[in-house]
């Protein structure tokens, strides 16, 4: 019987298909007994013996890989590869599958989400009434920003689709690929980081996490940044240095920064002291519908692979080049 | 010398222009000295000596405008007129103007904001988050709502464009008045409010409050929406009967409602002790771009009126009627 170790969590909690389907085909599982993200010992303890992980964005490191002779497959619940070493993989000829369209629709929204919240001080104001305080916090107009978007991926159009019903002032867009036209009624152009980073009033990261982007935003990236501009990162942790962002952040520089990621997860660290910075704990991806269509389809794909079935995620050339050129 | 009373606050806080504009044309004014929202007694011991008033929300009643021989004009700072006995300013030869287009656009954001928090628990993790706590909360996404807007005036417009930015499942629209087509890629139905209490899984409103909307929706309403629905007010506190909404909370009916506008405001009352109401202090016009609008089109109306020049704000009879039939 085969057997699969579902580290993500939660997993089939809103919507039970995903059991079901291994029920169904008779596959033996087991979901992470810690119900939190592993780190690298407690998960090549428990993989000894499982020919599949469906996986969350814990690290499966070459040393994990090495402890199960039986591990041939692993199906990440989500698009980020940076927790996997995907050479590593290919070498010990363990194939790779990853869901990147699912969790697009619901992260975009969530940026929006963030936006507004610091643009307007919901969350302060909400703090405030619920301790009797009335305060009327000034705000400013998403329709009035220039908006920096540094990644224009699924996540990076589904945000322009969304901003397009707010008539933004100018959408900056960065992008490793430049394509000639994007089709909008918005004011788009596109930019360097640079020019980014000194011109846009929201700077919002859509990028994933490989050796090039760990640490792209330092102190020096920040102060670059207007001093009432706002910060967005719902992408990956280590893509902005959280000591350098604290140390701006003290100094009085950008007006609202909100995390949804972080270097280690889950956060501890004093980004909890500063009342400007709108703090979630890697929630991006997780709305019913989205998440739901995440565990499904990695679940459908371990179920193909142990059928000999063609596999439709199965991670693309391009990102095991990423990692193996960076 | 004219003088000017201004009730409303912050006033030229932001953007001096208003202030200076009074200056250049020689009028005097004086800035509500309480700097909070006055109440009957104390706008009618102010109000004396003073030509007109630039108001914010607090009651201009017939007593109140008895307490002046001079008072000839009001120029309301915003699009309300539930505050202004509009009829007892007729009969007393008092002229009311208002700013009605001036603060949707702040507002209409401001809604798609409080949409997002409510739906993805964002003032919730940040609160987790502030305290050390990591808690992955569920959420739902505005593309898959049912989205039941009241009132389809300037704001419930603003609101609809915004949302086609998101491809909502279905717009269902409420207004006293029917507009037989409206230019959407969205699914939109028109609805009686009823409807909308039955299929929505979001409710916001954007009506005004007169007698025939004042305690409109009361526990009988309430209970009528979906057990998970999300009510959102912006409009005016007392279209909604607090208590009963806070009685179907404590019975865990809606998943969330977001209150901007209250019976009485400043707000102390029983909805501070609930977490999935989120609270915030008559944020909808806050914006700096909308409120300078607001303040600058109420000045120039001033300005206009001591010089007998045509006004473009003067508030059209059907407002009248509104206040005189119901």
């Amino acid at each position: 019987m085969k057997k699969v170790l579902i580290t993500t969590v939660p997993f089939s909690e809103k919507d039970k298909c995903s059991i079901e389907m291994l029920d169904a085909e008779g596959i033996d599982y087991l979901i992470n007994p810690l119900n939190r993200k592993l780190n690298e010992k407690e998960l090549a303890e428990l993989v000894t013996d499982f020919d599949a992980i469906i996986a969350g964005t814990e690290l499966i490191s070459d040393f994990v890989m090495s402890c199960s002779s039986k591990l041939k497959f692993i199906s990440r619940v989500g698009i980020g590869l940076d927790s996997v070493d995907l050479v590593a993989a290919k070498e010990r000829g363990i194939s790779v599958s990853y869901t990147p369209d699912a969790p697009a629709p619901a992260v975009s929204e969530l940026t929006i989400g963030l936006m507004l919240a610091l643009l307007r001080s919901i969350h302060l104001s909400n703090n405030n009434m619920h301790f009797g305080q009335w305060q009327r916090y000034f705000g400013r107009r998403l329709g009035e920003m220039t908006i920096g978007i540094i990644g224009f991926g699924r996540i990076g159009k589904g945000l322009l689709k969304h901003l397009e019903g707010f008539s933004c002032q100018k959408i900056l867009i960065n992008d490793v690929i430049k394509k000639p036209t994007i089709k909008t009624n918005l004011n788009v152009e596109w930019a360097s980081k640079e020019e980014i980073y000194y011109q846009a009033d929201i700077i919002s990261l859509h990028i994933p996490l490989t050796k090039k982007t760990n640490g792209m935003i330092q102190k020096k990236e920040l102060l670059l940044m207007k001093k009432d501009a706002i910060l967005i990162n719902t992408s990956r942790g280590g893509i902005i240095n959280e000591q350098d962002l604290y140390d701006v952040l003290k100094e009085n520089h950008l007006s609202g920064v909100a995390i949804d990621v972080f270097q280690q997860e889950p956060y501890q660290g004093p980004l909890q002291e500063i009342d400007r910075c709108l703090l979630t704990a890697h929630m991006g991806s997780m709305s019913i519908d989205c998440r739901a269509r995440m565990e499904i389809e990695a679940t459908e794909e371990v179920i193909r692979f142990f059928n000999n079935e063609p596999l439709l995620g199965i991670v693309p050339d391009d990102e095991y080049e990423v990692q193996s050129n960076s």
